[in-house]
């Protein structure tokens, strides 16, 4: 599991006074970033070298994210396919889940404009980001409103 | 079906040279404004206005969004329950469908925080523009690729 | 002069209630797409196609834009120089003067990495949107609506 | 001097693939939050608490900040005035300065929609943050990392 700290930004906020959405949807994003390295391990945006494209993203919404605390985001993964595998996220402040999403990515040669298997070996490096669904309901969803003491 | 039509702006544009997937969704907001009015018709945000609440939102994409044209977007309703409904979104470029995504909005009432019944005035206007699953298959998916002809 | 409408976006309100000030800038930027055009009339991102770069960005915010309503995002050329030019930017809402641009933008060479002179023939497409101090004054402050007495 | 990491975001990268000039100003915002909590400690936006408004913002891009490594943001008072300041704000990457940024900052009352005089305590704390024009000269320009051989 990776975990970032983000501070909500002035501009993050919407006319409801708490973080926008979407927002939170690229702080999921910027979490992945580790994860982007074991495909691109420069994170080199040229073709030869990116490899990865979205094409699918997903989030509930389950609290109101406030300005001024910082907010834990966690990514893990949750199936790594042959051509592709999907990121599970979450976004935590006070001890309260935010919000949680879900994207699936796809390994993409750029060059050849297809999609192609993962690497064995970048595989491997996925899987041990593998978390059950089962982990995820005990540490996030049963727990939540208990004030969670996650890891 | 509400329909807008918006201009990729530079900094829309990521290191793919594509649209970034998170600013169709931005658009997809931004084409709900006219959903918005039913609930709110002058769109003012003072808590005893405001009634909607964002709990979930998911976008396929299917095709890569380009800088320089123009991209149409579609709203519609799938679904209308008792304290909530589910949008459905499509952008298209070029006659093709790049990216289509789901909604699920709540009515909220921010000065006492809960959920309520939708006003049934309110349904009836959501309901006008219900669109099954069926329509959406025909109209957009299945003919994909045969340079759609949606009205 | 080019002009754009926009209309705000509920996710651009800030926690004050009214469109954050660095989304005004992101519509300016919006609105040079004529422009950018000159130079690349395709809009193709290719470095072999694309010229331009952003040195300077300055706005001043005078009067608060709110959610609900359109704005009017006027563009024109306030100076035209060898390797660059200055354009201006404004935006308005309800006939008055919200924010008010200006950006520096240079003709560069992405294949060589180096500035160079702006081509004759656009000059001239340049020139053509070009206003003088004067003018802004008289066209856009002084008349525009002649609605606006923001202190 | 206040002082922030940021890590960019895949989607913070533009069509020339280095992070639009946009996003950096939305990080010099970012950076001024330990600044905001002068006026308001805990960065409530209710309208009674809430004592800020931007009315200014410039920035020049002297370089192109790319993904992969992290931008240090600088953040400092230029100048303290009766009822506003100016921030002046920097971002570095790999040793080089990268932009440099300046926003001018009204202390507005929201509840009687007027500016009014900073207070003395808050005044005597931003200026500990002042920095001279000079100093920026030889603090950032001239000598940090000595590696920036810009043009």
């Amino acid at each position: 599991m990776y975990e970032i700290t983000v501070t909500p930004r002035f501009g993050d906020i919407d006319g409801l006074k708490h973080v926008n959405n979407n927002k939170i949807v690229d702080w999921f994003e910027l979490a992945r970033n580790d994860i982007f390295r074991f495909f691109t391990p420069n994170l080199s945006l040229e073709d030869k070298d990116w490899k990865l494209i979205l094409v699918h993203n997903e989030a509930n919404f389950v609290n109101q994210t406030r300005f001024g605390k910082e907010v834990t985001i966690l990514s893990y993964i949750l199936r790594v396919g042959n051509t592709s595998f999907i990121t599970g996220d979450e976004a935590w402040q006070d001890g309260e889940l935010k919000a949680k999403g879900k994207s699936v990515v796809v390994n993409f040669n750029f060059m050849e404009q297809h999609k192609e298997p993962i690497p064995e070996d970048v595989k491997e490096k996925l899987k041990e980001h593998l978390i059950s669904e089962d982990e995820i309901a005990n540490d996030c969803f049963l727990n939540k409103g208990k004030k969670d003491k996650k890891n």
